[in-house]
């Protein structure tokens, strides 16, 4: 069973693997169709991205999508999660990809599902598809990440892509350290601090963090323009940085807050380029389960 | 204009056809697919299972399913459900699958429409695709349903499954009983009654019905525990059933309720067995609704 | 870019092709299928018509439709149109349509995407496909407008119907007049207004305007009836219109308020031949915006 949930769980060469096929469906490498096999996806919170890419990944794939609603699914009548998968599972679905609020809603399911589970987000937890393409578009930038410094800055303790990420890159290779509000900084992480003026003008890439408005209604002691100024990517902080470096945000962007509304699209920023990797980074991420799938089948 | 509202207008006949089609096709027998055909599933009250279904079985029949939303649709602007119908008839769909919470909501449109009509559950009426999965269910296990008791555990008095079973059981040959709070039975369904314990007992099939917590916020007389010691099929129960007994639910389950969370895949419960059988009465249905527009267009 | 805002930007015989086309396609023209192409619909606003005709549209083109929910999307979080707009484009989308409720939306968005917009709607402002739809059913009718007279009943001031169409129209040579409530009347569109009995008696072609509850909350001048007989399409009024006129209405239809029950489907409504109508009209628009994106991209 390919179950996709956390990067901790593949072999770095696993990893690497998925990288590789990522970066060769860009450039065209031909797809084996599934026409046969369908896929729902179950979003229990908001998005853009990460849904429509999934469906565009499925599309390419030539997957068949069950429409899936879950404002007006029985989970409105209190039905378990499990038991809806279950249910899906039994009307012929063949593989669930699932966002949903709680930090590791999977572990009960990877053990109760014969089909598999993709993590397209859970909770605080990981957000390994997002991973998986930022490291995509890294490794299309300087083919590899051993030696390089990451700096991530933001809200690390309640990023699910900070967690992910950290993990993932660490064990490829790279150094990574944090920066931001020192409020959100999260020392479990195990991890270096650095001021944002001198992390910015010291990393080969600079991973920002969307500032989330809706997790800090109580506690977010900076005003918009504030952050900008003292934690954000401004236009004095980007002349700075190095030449060659490159800069991601897992979108939405709060443009003016986490990066000046100028840079979005400058040069260096890979903001677009993430989200283009995202489908070709998923589509290697279904094919990859239904691959063992089926090698489960036929032995 | 072959509809499909309630099985009381359809004859023994072509409900034991539609039953035997439907297991020929869970048994892989090849379909005619219908690409130029378009169908629309209107959705009025939150499901999983049954919207799920319908659209499974229109994939596996090659139909096009036009995306409707009923949340954004003009019903919100108080278009009345007969225009939104014809408009979707003008627009060029072929068959409408429709749930709706008002009884009988699907009079008036068989009048206006000249489209098939597809009624996935009205109000407390009826909810003849359900009733058609549970009788392949019970055809699976016993090839018939002649002489056989079959026992409706709960509320029957607002369950549309459970009036759509009894009057097509009872034409089928068999013998219907009701069990579960006396509050809830209805006396006007022409059934007897039998405590729990015996029921359980003396039945061939064991047809459990959801307690519909939604519709029983005030006059729900009784803890989820209490109801599931006096009117569920308890661990100490499961002992006593025969040994060739089924047991049905037409789901969402509530766990601990109707039935003991370590029952609910018992190797004679049905539960997930009727979710995939959903899909193949859905398939022999549709086909219906299309092969008799199909002569009538040629006549 | 083949965007489609406004008819204003396009030439009279750009427009008289289009209607042209719409017609051939409904008379069975042969479409060249773009199925590598994939659009998305997004649709800020309640719509059932406008959405399921463009789905339908899109189908029969054999486009790719990727599932937007914009209730379930980031938009959710904060994000701008334009934001959510460059995501789909990043993503592989190769055009939008938009129904948004501020007017003139697609000002920002033309400048800056590079996949071509197709305007649903936008606040008070247009609606180019509905007068597209319309002008095909009057050329349906007549054959062309030229000298014809077209009377537009009801909330003139809020209609992005009235406003679209009465451009549109007077540039092919019809001449406009406007009737209904006079509180209701534009000054500023430069048509006369008529007083109902009279404009109904005169005019070859009598546009109803929906009365837009929802609008209308605090300053609705007149109750249900009373707007019915002063300025609805009564069935006395119906007696008084010429042999050959013809009946519009965008709808959803008011029942009893802008026309009376019994006129709807009356052999001079073509109220429903509009729906089936602006299925071709968005087929045709929707061919315009790949055949001139192609060409751009094969210079």
């Amino acid at each position: 069973m390919a179950h996709f949930t956390s990067l901790d769980e593949l072999s770095t060469h696993e990893i690497e693997r998925l990288i590789g096929r990522g970066l060769q469906l860009k450039q065209g490498a031909p797809v084996q169709p599934l026409p046969t096999k369908t896929v729902a996806n179950l979003f229990f919170e908001h998005s853009t991205r990460t849904k429509c890419s999934f469906d565009m990944a499925e599309h390419h794939l030539g997957l068949h999508i069950l429409p899936f609603e879950t404002a007006t699914s029985s989970v409105q009548k209190g039905e378990t999660l499990l038991d809806t998968c279950k249910t899906l599972q039994a009307i012929g679905v063949d593989a669930l990809v699932i966002r949903h609020g709680e930090t590791g809603y999977y572990e009960q399911l990877q053990q109760q599902l014969s089909i598999p589970i993709i993590n397209a987000g859970d909770g605080s937890g990981q957000h390994p598809s997002q991973s998986l393409l930022d490291l995509m578009t890294m490794y299309e930038a300087y083919g590899h990440v051993t030696g390089k410094t990451i700096v991530i800055c933001g809200d690390l303790r309640h990023s699910r892509v900070a967690r992910s990420n950290t993990q993932v890159l660490q064990r490829l290779g790279a150094t990574v350290i944090g920066s931001g509000p020192r409020e959100w900084f999260d020392e479990t992480m195990g991890i270096a601090y650095r001021k944002m003026d001198e992390a910015v003008a010291t990393s080969d890439i600079i991973m920002l963090l969307r500032v989330q408005h809706e997790r800090h209604v109580d506690d977010y002691p900076f005003a918009t323009e504030a952050y900008h100024e003292r934690y954000g990517l401004t236009e004095k902080r980007m002349k700075w940085i190095r030449p060659d470096a490159i800069v991601l945000h897992p979108a939405p962007v709060n443009r003016g807050v986490e990066i000046a509304e100028a840079l979005v699209e400058h040069p260096q920023s890979r903001i677009f380029d993430q989200m283009t990797n995202g489908v070709f980074a998923r589509m290697a991420i279904l094919e990859r389960a239904f691959e063992t799938s089926t090698t489960k089948e036929t032995r």
